[in-house]
C-alpha cells in the first residue's frame, strides 16, 4: 500500500515532470492531477495506458478528494501556494512548494522580489529550504518544504564547499548562468516562440534576478564575510538543462588540493552530486533527465582564480526531481526512490 | 572592371562564407576557389546558376592562375598561411589571413599557443591586426592583414572603450564566452556530431584558450596597468553566433554616464558597431548573417560592477565579414561594400 | 535614382525578410515600413546603421506618403489586402500580395478555404499568379500579382514538367510536405512555443490544407485529366525551409530519360530552379536564404514510381524572394537583382 | 534475486539506452557492459552513483563472465551478432539482437541488402521477429529474438490492421519516413555533424532502404495480394523520434468506422500501442523516452484515401525499449517492467 499525492498545477512543465517521476515511484499508489483550468475534464485518453496510478479526471484545488493526500506538490506560479497551501497544511499534509513563496525567510525580501505581501508568517517560519545536500537534518522535521529555484540549486551546490570552508574571497563572485527554455515555464510570450529562441542567445535580467536573494540567503549563513555576488542568466536554444559557471578568487594560501578535498568531503555521501576529476567539465547532457548535479573544478594558481562549473537538469534537480528527493527524505523513504 | 580574389581553403565554413559575401561584392569580378583536396575537380553544378564570378574549377594553391589575384584570403587551419603565404606576398598581392598565423607579434607566444615555430619574421613584423575599429589607420598601409579570432573580436570591442579611457580596474576581468558550433570549423570530431551538441551545453578549454593571447596583446597597448583576464568559452547548441559576457569593476569615481559616453564616442562612426541604449541587451539573432557587433552596457553602481554583453556572428564579423571589411579598407573601397 | 516601395505588415517574418532583400536591391531607393500597430513610432535605433534607404518611422497604412510608392507589398494576414489594396491599385501602384487573397480565381473556392466573401472581383480578374517559372509572360502586363504560397511553390515546380508533358498518372499523386516553423508566421500560439516545437515532429491539417486549392488550380490548366492529389504538411523543428516529397506513377511507356529531359528543358533558362543530377537529392540547407528551388528526380522503373523532392526556403522563394522576383520581372529589372 | 544481462556494444546509442532501461528494471540485478574497444577499462566514475547494478569494468566479448548472463543484447553494427552470437546461443542464453542479422528469413535477401553471406542457418531458422504486437505467441518459445528496425516497427504497426483485415489496396502504399539523427548511430560521418544536420532537411536512400525488406516480409504473410510499397526516409534536425506517414487507398466498400474498429480491436490489449481518436494526430514528443507507438487515422472517403501517422521513439520502441519488452515476454516478466 502506497501513498496518495496531489500535483497542483499539473498541466505545466514542472507538473508534468513531477507526474512522470511519481508514476514510477514504488511507494506512490495514487496521483491526483489538479488544474483550476481543466477541473472536471477527463484526462486525455493517452494516459489510459500510461499508469493506473493516475486518477482519470482533473480536479479543482478545492476538491475534498485531495485531503486523502499525504503530500501536496505546488507546481504553480508564485503566489498560488502562498494563498492556498494553508488548507492542506492545517490538515497536517506535507506541502512541497516548487514556487518561490516560502524560500525567502525575510518577508520584506519576498515583497521586494515578488511584488506581493507575504501573508503566511507562521508557515514561512516553519518552512525548510529544500536543498537536501545542505539542509538534510531539518527536512524530516517539517510539514512545509520550499523547493529551491533551478539556478539557485546549481549555484549553491557549486559554492557551498568553498564558502563553508572559507576557501575564497566572498566579495567578488561572478555567476554566469545559462538555462534551457523550459525554465521559463509554459507562459505564452513572444520571446519564447520557437523562431525567437532557436539559433540565438542572449542575457536577460542583467540588473537583477530573483534567485540572487535565495543564493545569498543560504550562503551568508555559512560565510564569515558578506557574500557579494553578481549573477547574470542567459537563455539557451535548448529545452532542458542549466549550466552555471562560477568565477571566484581563492585565498592566496589555499591550494588546489585543499579545494578538491573540500568538495569531495562535502559531497562524499551525496547521492545526487558528482564531483568530477581534474580536467573534466560537466555537460548538461550528462545530467539530463536525472537528478544529478555534476561539478567541475578548475584552479588557476597563478591568478588565484577558481572556476566552478555546475550542471543540472532544470526540470529535475532544479524542480520536480528535487521535490521528490525532499519527499523521500521527509517520509523516510530511500532518497533515490523514483529518481535516476 | 573589378578585381580578382582567391580563397584558399574554399570548402571550409569560413571559405564558404567568404564566397557568399564576395559574389555579391560589386567590385569583385572573379573568384578562384582553392582547395588542395579538391584541386582539378569541377565545381558542383549547383554553382552554375549562383554567380558567373566563380571560376568553375577548384584550383591547387600552386596554380599560377592565382597570381592574377589582387587579394588572397587564407581560410585555412593554423600553419598553412605561415608556410605558403610568402609566394603571394612576394608578388605584392594583399594577404588576408583568417587563421592565427600572424596575429601574435611575439613569436614565442605563437609557439606557446600554436605549437610551431614562427618562421616568417618579416611578414609578421609587417602584419597589421585586422580589427578596423582599433587599427583602421594602419590597415591601408600593409600587404598582410591578420584577421582576428571570433571570440577576440567580440571581447576586444567590448573592452576597448573601457580600457582606453581608464574606466575600470584591469586586474579583475572575467570573460564568459558562448559560441555556436560553426566556430569549431568543419573538423570531423565526435564531440561536434549532432547528437553530441544538440540539447546540451558545456564549457571547454577552461585552463586556457588561444584567443586569450590576442585579447591581452591588444588591450595591454591601451592600458596603464596590466590586463589580468579570465576567459572561459562554452559550446552552444546552435550554428552561428557568439555572445561574450564581460564582468569587470569600474573605478569608484566613474559613473554610468561616463561609461556610456566613452562607448558612444569610440563607436560613433563605426559602421558595424552598435551601442545599445540603456536597458537593452544584444542577441546573436540580431547580428546573424551581418557584420555588426552589438554591445549592451549594464552598470551596477552600488557594487561598481560593469557587465558588457557583446554579440557578433562568428562567421561574419568573427571571420569572413571582417576579412572583407579589411579588404575594403585596404583597397579604398566603401567599407560596407558587399556587407550587411 | 531608384524606386520607392512600401511593405505593409513590416513587423512580421515575411515583412522582415522583404526588408532584408529590398535594402540590398540596387534599384530600390526608399522603403516605407507600414504597421498598423506600430504606426507613428520611430524605428528601433538598430536600423540606423543598417541602411539609409529605410524611412525612420513606422507608417499607418492610410498615410499619404505611401502614394509615392511604385510597389506596395502586402505581407499581411489573409483578408488585409482584400480590404485595403484597392486604394493603391486605383492609383496605378503595383500590388504584390504575399497573402492568399488573390490566388484563387474562383471566388467560391476562396470563401470555402478562407471563410470570407471575395469582394474585389475586378482586381481578382486582373491578378496574375506570381509563379514566374510558369506565368512569366503575364507578369509584366498586370498591376496586381498574387504571390504563391510556400508549399504551393515547391509542389508546383516539382509537378509542372510532369503534368505539362503528360508523363504521369494524374489521379494518384501524394505530396508529403515538411516545413520549418517560420511558415506559421509570428502568431502567438501555444503550439509554436520553443518547447512545443523543438525535438518533435507531427503532421497537421491532414484533412485539408489551403494550398491544395492553389496547386490543383494551376496544374489542372496543364493537365488533360483531372488532378487528384493528397497533400499532408508536417511541422519540422527548424526555422526555415520546405521540402516536399512528391510520389506519383509515371505512364508505363515513359522512361527515366524522358522525365529528366522534360525537367531540364522546362527549367533550362530558369534562374532560380536547379534540376539535380541523377543520384542527388536536395536539402533545405542548400537553398537556405536563397531564391532557389532545387529539384531531385528519382525513377523506379520496375514499379513506375516517380519520386520528386523539391526544396525551397519558405521565406524566400516561398514568400519574400519570389515577391521581389515578381517585382523585377514586372518592372523590367534584371530578374536576379537583390536576390541570391 | 534478479537476473544478469550483458550489453554487447555498450558505448553506442542503443547500448546506452538499453543500460538506462535495465538499471531501473526490477528483475535485473547485474549488467555487464561489453565493448571490444574499451575492454578492460574501468567505467567512468560518473557511473559510481548511478546504480550498483552496473559491473564497474568494460568487458571483452570473449570474457567468460558473460556466461553468467540470462540475456545477451547485441547493440552492435550489422554482422557482429552473426559472427559472435553462436557462443552464447549454444549455452542456452537468450539472444536479443538489435541489429538486422536475424530479421530476414530469406538469406538471399540478407545478402542483397547487407552485403554479406548469412552463415548461421540454424539460428536464423529459429529466430523470432521481435514485434510483440504481431508475434507475441512465438516470443516465449525461442532463444533468439531479432529486434525489428525502427522504421520497420512504426510502419508495420501502422499497416498491420489494414492488411490483416483486407481493408486496403496493397499495390499502392507510400511510406514517408522521418527520423531523428540518433537513428544513424554513433558513426563519425560528415553528414551527421551538428552544422550539417541542424536547420536542414533532406531525403536519403530514395532508391531503396534496408527496412523495406523487413516490412514487406511481415506484411506479405498477412496479405492476400502482394505488398507493393514505396518507402522514402528523411533526416530530421532532432535527436530522437520517428514519424512515418503512410498513404494508401481503402477498398471502396470499406468505411471509416470499419477501419477504426480494426485498429481498436487489434491493439485493444497492446500495452504500448495507442490508437488516437478521430481528429488527433501523434507527435514524436508524446512518445519520447517511452515505449509507446501512437497511431493517427485519417480517412478521406471521397477519394478512398487513408493516411496513417505512426510515431515512436526510435531509441525505445524502435530499439532498446522493444528489446526489453521482448525480454520481459520471453522470460515471463510483466511486459511493462522497466518501461514507461
Amino acid at each position: 500500500m502506497g501513498i496518495t499525492v496531489s500535483i497542483i498545477g499539473a498541466t505545466g512543465y514542472s507538473g508534468q515532470e513531477l507526474l512522470s517521476i511519481l508514476i514510477r515511484h514504488q511507494n506512490v499508489e495514487k496521483v491526483f492531477l489538479v488544474s483550476r483550468g481543466e477541473a472536471g475534464k477527463l484526462l486525455d485518453k493517452k494516459y489510459n495506458k500510461v499508469s493506473k496510478k493516475i486518477y482519470p479526471q482533473y480536479l479543482s484545488p478545492d476538491n475534498k478528494l485531495l485531503h486523502e493526500s499525504s503530500v501536496v506538490f505546488f507546481a504553480t506560479p508564485n503566489g498560488t501556494a502562498l494563498n492556498t497551501a494553508k488548507t492542506f497544511y492545517d490538515k497536517g499534509i506535507l506541502i512541497i512548494d516548487l514556487s518561490a513563496d516560502f524560500r525567502l525567510k525575510n518577508s520584506k525580501e519576498y515583497q521586494k522580489w515578488y511584488g506581493a505581501e507575504h501573508t503566511q508568517a507562521q508557515m514561512l517560519a516553519q518552512a525548510v529550504y529544500g536543498l537536501p545536500e545542505i539542509y538534510r537534518q531539518e527536512l524530516d522535521k517539517t510539514k512545509i518544504i520550499a523547493n529551491p529555484g533551478c539556478y539557485a540549486t546549481a549555484t549553491q551546490l557549486g559554492l557551498y564547499p568553498l564558502i563553508k570552508n572559507d576557501l575564497i574571497e566572498t566579495n567578488n563572485i561572478i555567476v554566469d548562468g545559462k538555462s534551457g527554455t523550459s525554465g521559463a515555464g509554459k507562459k505564452l510570450e513572444a520571446e519564447y516562440m520557437f523562431c525567437e529562441v532557436n539559433e540565438t542567445l542572449r542575457a536577460y535580467a542583467i540588473s537583477g534576478h530573483r534567485h540572487h536573494a535565495e543564493i545569498t540567503q543560504t550562503l551568508n549563513l555559512f560565510s564569515k564575510t558578506p557574500i557579494e555576488l553578481t549573477f547574470v542568466p542567459h537563455l539557451i536554444p535548448m529545452q532542458r538543462g542549466i549550466l552555471v559557471t562560477i568565477y571566484c578568487r581563492k585565498k592566496a594560501e589555499i591550494d588546489e588540493e585543499q579545494i578538491r578535498l573540500a568538495f569531495n568531503k562535502v559531497y562524499k555521501n551525496a547521492n545526487f552530486v558528482r564531483v568530477l576529476d581534474r580536467g573534466l567539465t560537466p555537460s548538461t547532457a550528462d545530467v539530463s533527465r536525472s537528478n544529478f548535479c555534476d561539478l567541475g573544478i578548475n584552479v588557476d594558481c597563478q591568478n588565484n582564480r577558481v572556476v566552478i562549473t555546475s550542471a543540472i537538469d532544470n526540470m529535475v534537480k532544479g524542480a520536480a526531481g528535487q521535490a521528490v528527493q525532499n519527499m523521500n527524505i521527509n517520509l523516510g523513504f530511500n532518497e533515490k526512490m523514483g529518481l535516476i
